[in-house]
């Protein structure tokens, strides 16, 4: 018996994922994860889920196994504009009711189309459809709107398959739906500390005797490749003791802390340049882009990217970042020489406040005994200074690639944090 | 009733996925995916899918309910060591037989952490209990063995949920296994058309006609944002219906079917440019990064990518790629003039052969009347010649800057097959 069912939390659910894609392996049901983690920070568990294929029966089964147990079921993708598509027939024949079409939906969709220049094919008319009595929920990034349909005494809540239109609906829609279900839910308040450059055991060992003295808390490590989270959860309202236990555990970890909080390192990154004013510049060998792709993934981005360079090859190096060729000769791409060289080149753009540049062998080949596969130099010139650290990093191609990125924006996060202690007498 | 179903195909499973972190969303369910994928490619089909938290009755019920439908069930997690973990006493329990300690599990088990210099925990003994007369799968990755259990006429298969360790045994001992329980299963082929630039629903139409016609085939539509893939599948060994379904649907989707095969579109690209000996440099605005990320995400791609600008701000573009400052001040950076000022200014680069370039509103400000968010434009320099195309794209920010880098990928690849046939004669 888990921890919410011994405290008896009452509101419950199940999911019902429809998709012969999630069975065969094509595609890996990221939606499962993100309704998890949504529902239960609103006060909402996810009790079970039911995978199914395109099927009406299946379909139709798993949804009437799942309202013996729960009176809300959350069916999710089938709701798509081809004969495959069967989750709105399935349901609307559970319930008993007919499908209608909508000319409100189908007035949306023809205006949807018509806004890139296109007509509304004819069989997108299937997303028109809706069961009588149904409550329907505006789907604001695509054709399938999201349904309530009452079935006996329970509720199933249809939401399509595309993660985005998945999203966009529940944050919109859903959960202020399922709120006015069970107004009294109890919602868990958590705190999350998220670090990077220190490893799962290492971070455990350091914070053991404090973890131990946290009783009234759930306390979990989420590793993942680009660093370690700490999860405080609390379900009985203990604000205090979560900010008392944030404080400890932050005291410990400060050197590896980048934020109590949800954001991304890039965000914590992002709002930390803009906060102080500082614009940069960042030259990029082995990650070719990555670094420049994360720091623009962010709305605004402008207010503190200039530019950048996928410095790939030598020459690039030397056009670019005035990299000496005879540096590159003698020391080669891969050292500490060559990238304190790309940051401080890079830092000549007009207006930089900071240069970030990365390089490295990324793999799987391109490793020397000397300079293996993983080898990684990064360096952040600016405020009258340059630092670089050499990593020597684990994993794939991919995984060093984002760790590569990662210990860059730290240590440019670092930096910037430095360079606020180190003026406050000067200010 | 699926298609498969309707074949009468025999060889079919469920899976239950055990755990909290599945429910609770701290964890995505890779394991499923890779599961169905294998299988599937063996010849069994995942038919349904259960996940339950770490719970003994949970367990029991799902594991009962799917043993109606099938007569083997594949459960994945909580076989660790800790309390939490109960998979293994429900399934026991539901068998109605003993869990016994195996002598040779706790040696190897002693053995496994001796390699390690370190002495076996006692909780770990939990991991070496048996069902009586269960089969034992050795897990050559971690502590867990997986196991088979006989539960009436039906058998029930244990594995880890750590996916290496669930990969491992998996590949060593549960599909043979698995394949003497149906030594007749048929391995289903598939072919898979790969396409970008076109809505679901316009290329559904487009071969509404050929589908109709391929009724020993199983035809899916799996639509994502960055394109279509139309999957093919036959269970009866049909390969010439296949290839000629194939053709049929190629000669359709010409201008949109970028590859026959599971390769990404980077990949073909890639692939396209080393057979032909060219080489590239990416020229990006709104996308940032993320096109040469893209590229430099396969190995060996020093092949043909030498270098990219990530021309953020117009002094970049004016940097960079000389696009003279009247231009962006007459035109915008948004517009055709100045998208083939970045590709043709990038094509100077030394050896570069072609240049791609995109500059677009990735949003969500700084979108106008004129030129609103996803207005993107992309041009291909390269060959003789320069190409532009303005975009018009649906979605967030982070939709707009992965289908602006797939669009201007497709461009690419079209404008290097086009050099191909453009040179025939000359060659």
């Amino acid at each position: 018996m888990s921890e919410d069912d011994r405290r008896g939390f009452g509101a419950r659910l199940e999911i019902v994922a429809i998709g012969e894609e999630l069975l065969g392996g094509e595609t890996v049901d990221t939606n499962a994860a993100w309704l998890g983690r949504t529902l239960k920070g609103a006060g909402l568990r996810v009790v079970r889920r039911a995978t199914v294929g395109d099927d009406v029966a299946a379909i139709r089964a798993a949804v009437r196994e799942a309202l013996t147990r729960v009176s809300v079921v959350l069916c999710t993708g089938g709701l798509g504009p081809t004969r495959d598509d069967v989750t709105l027939d399935a349901v609307a024949g559970l319930a008993g009711v007919r499908l209608e079409e909508s000319e409100t939906l189908v007035r949306e969709l023809q205006r949807r189309f018509a806004a890139r220049g296109l007509t509304m094919p004819e069989i997108n008319r299937r997303q028109a459809r809706v069961p009588a009595g149904a409550t329907v929920f505006p789907n604001p990034r695509g054709t399938a709107p999201g349904l309530a349909i009452a079935v006996g005494d329970g509720q199933v809540l249809l939401l399509p398959g595309v993660p985005q239109e998945m999203r966009a609906i529940t944050e919109a829609s859903v959960l202020p739906f399922l709120q006015r279900q069970w107004p009294a839910s109890v919602r868990p308040e958590t705190r999350v500390l998220r670090t990077t450059g220190i490893a799962e055991s290492s971070l455990a060992e350091r914070v053991e005797d404090v973890v131990a003295t946290l009783t009234d808390l759930e306390v979990a490590f989420l590793p993942g490749y680009e660093g370690v989270d700490v999860r405080l959860t609390s379900w009985g309202g203990a604000t205090d003791a979560l900010d008392a236990a944030v404080a400890a555990l932050a005291s410990r970890l400060e050197r590896w802390l980048y934020t109590v909080g949800l954001e991304s390192l890039e965000e914590v990154v992002a709002a930390e340049l803009v906060r102080r004013g500082r614009r940069l510049v960042v030259a990029e060998s082995c990650t070719g882009g990555l670094l420049a792709k994360r720091l623009t993934d962010l709305p605004g981005s402008s207010r503190y990217l200039l530019a950048g360079w996928v410095a790939y090859v030598n020459r690039a190096k030397e056009l670019f970042l005035a990299v000496p060729p005879s540096l590159l000769a003698d020391h080669g791409a891969v050292s500490e020489q060559a990238v304190r060289a790309m940051a401080e080149g890079g830092l000549r753009f007009p207006d930089a406040d900071y240069a970030v540049a990365i390089t490295g062998v990324a793999g799987p080949s391109g490793g020397t005994v000397e300079k293996p596969v993983g080898t990684v130099w990064i360096a952040v010139a600016g405020a009258g200074q340059t630092v670089a650290r050499r990593l020597l990093l684990p994993g794939d191609r991919a995984e060093i690639r984002d760790r590569s990125a990662q210990a860059a924006l730290h240590l440019l996060l670092r930096q910037l944090r430095r360079e606020g202690r180190g003026h406050d007498h000067a200010q």
